[in-house]
């Protein structure tokens, strides 16, 4: 509207961005579909936003948070579980050995989730993860995981917000691994919320319903999996997506195809002191296909180092 | 709030219902739950209503519109299928048997299912809906479908919209069924319609992203269905559930369960005249455990002849 365009002259919405190309790029496409005598507007229905969550609104190396939790919660349980002193990974996890639980590759990494992300009812676990993320800090930082969210990314949410957008959350990381704590830290409420799952399974125990967490992947919420899931749970495309990997190409491909104006934005992580600095080798958040097809599609690329003021909350 | 309570009292808020016992619970537990003061207030975020569509929003029997829309499919494609002549259960659609279809049970409604919703991309599907819906007729009533839908139930989601409410339709029904038209017809957008699915996979043509319809079941989303799906869509409990059926009771019983003041309602088809009665023994829309379940945990049930002034819209 005119009234925001006037504000965002006078008071800057997003204050930890310099003022460079991407920062005017989202001021520029938000105005121009919000403001209801632009040839692009968009009604407030149909502004839909989807943000991936690991990379792109906090760190997610090393390690991921929910790898973090995962071997956690194998040290917290290992006294019911004798067998796993021999039994990998969970051998490794106990004997600190993460490069040996890395080795195992990705077969390793699922028996883990599902050890310590199954079995339970889905108010236990919210309530694990909510535990956690109470007292556990991240090794480098030595500051809790919800710290470490990208402070210009948190502007950015209450910018599009306040521009009547929803603002969804598209991740590769579990969904119920994230909705205990997503309204709080970005204002995201858990309807807003779409990530990989395992199944549940609905049961009555002693007369009273639960749903029960169960050893089984339900949906794997990645790359090609990006655009299905936001046609399930949405059931329209957005008109802007924000990612920082080639897991979020095909969402990106997916939100700019739409007719009409659309917004894609890619956060390339370039900041090795206050951060990291990674993309195309990386093994955890690879930069790569999508970065090359960025600068075909003109979509907004975010240069860490030289746009953002600040990286996390102070 | 306040001045609703206030308003309540001098503008009815669902002027087909009759002042019958039904209508008396709903505005209490909508007050209770809404005015600041109550000790049963729910913050808005949380007042979260879910509702059955089929026989619940609109008429379901005969036929679901579904199944109806299926039939004509079939017919309107049956050039492209010559196999289709001599193999059923398309031999007796296209006969005009429906009874010989029905016979063929669960597995040939899928095949039906299949073969006229898959294999398109998801923009397809969604204008072949729409285009069905502006001209298909029900065949008792000679009105469109989406006439056939509830005048007081269309006042109770307006009333609950008011009141802070996210409406929410979690249906047996295809979820892309009826996203194309719930926002028009119930005021209900594509995000908060929940429903069973087929899969779909991402696909570059000629490089743009489609989502094409595959012909394999992702999801049913009935009876154990759908809390399990409730929760992965919304990831809260619902405070009220509306239905009418066996098929919501685990709906229902999961919505009620839930910590401090909830609401659960069955629509119980009592009118032959205006539109059809039909519970215990019937096929489409069994209302039998559920009727006796809603006796022991004081869920409301509405009897649609004498609580409603008015059945569809005039
Ligand atoms: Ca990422
Ligand atoms: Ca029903």
């Amino acid at each position: 509207s005119f009234a925001v365009a006037v504000n965002a002259q006078v008071i800057d919405p997003m204050p930890s961005w310099n003022n460079v190309p991407a920062k005017a790029d989202i001021i520029k496409f938000v105005n121009d579909v919000s403001q209801i005598d632009s040839v692009n507007y968009v009604p407030v229905a149909e502004r839909i936003a989807v943000f991936d969550n690991d990379g792109t609104l906090w760190s997610e190396q090393p390690p991921y948070a929910q790898l973090a939790f995962a071997l956690d919660r194998v040290k917290a349980t290992a006294a019911q579980h004798p067998e796993w002193i021999e039994q990998e990974p969970f051998k490794s996890v106990l004997a600190g050995d993460l490069k040996a639980v890395m080795a195992g590759g990705e077969h390793a990494i699922l028996e883990l989730i599902m050890a310590t992300h199954a079995g339970m009812t889905t108010v236990e676990f919210a309530q694990t993860v909510k535990d956690w993320l109470a007292t556990a800090k991240h090794p480098k930082y030595n500051r809790p995981y919800t710290e470490l969210v990208y402070q210009p990314m948190l502007e950015l949410l209450t910018y599009l917000r306040y521009n009547g957008f929803q603002t969804y959350i598209v991740s590769g990381g579990g969904i119920e691994f994230m909705r205990p704590w997503t309204e709080r830290i970005y204002g995201i409420p858990p309807e807003q919320v779409i990530g990989s799952s395992i199944k549940t399974q609905f049961e009555l125990r002693d007369g009273k319903p639960i749903l029960l967490r169960l050893p089984e992947v339900d949906f794997l919420d990645d790359k090609d999996g990006k655009p299905v899931a936001i046609n399930k749970f949405i059931g329209r495309r957005p008109i802007a997506a924000f990612g920082n990997s080639d897991g979020d190409l095909q969402m990106l491909q997916w939100t700019t195809a739409g007719d009409g104006l659309r917004f894609g934005l890619l956060v390339h992580h370039t900041d090795a002191d206050r951060e990291a600095a990674y993309d195309r080798q990386s093994s955890i958040g690879r930069l790569d296909k999508a970065l090359d097809e960025a600068g075909q599609k003109g979509w907004t690329v975010v240069d860490m180092k030289t746009d953002w003021k600040q990286v996390f909350p102070k």
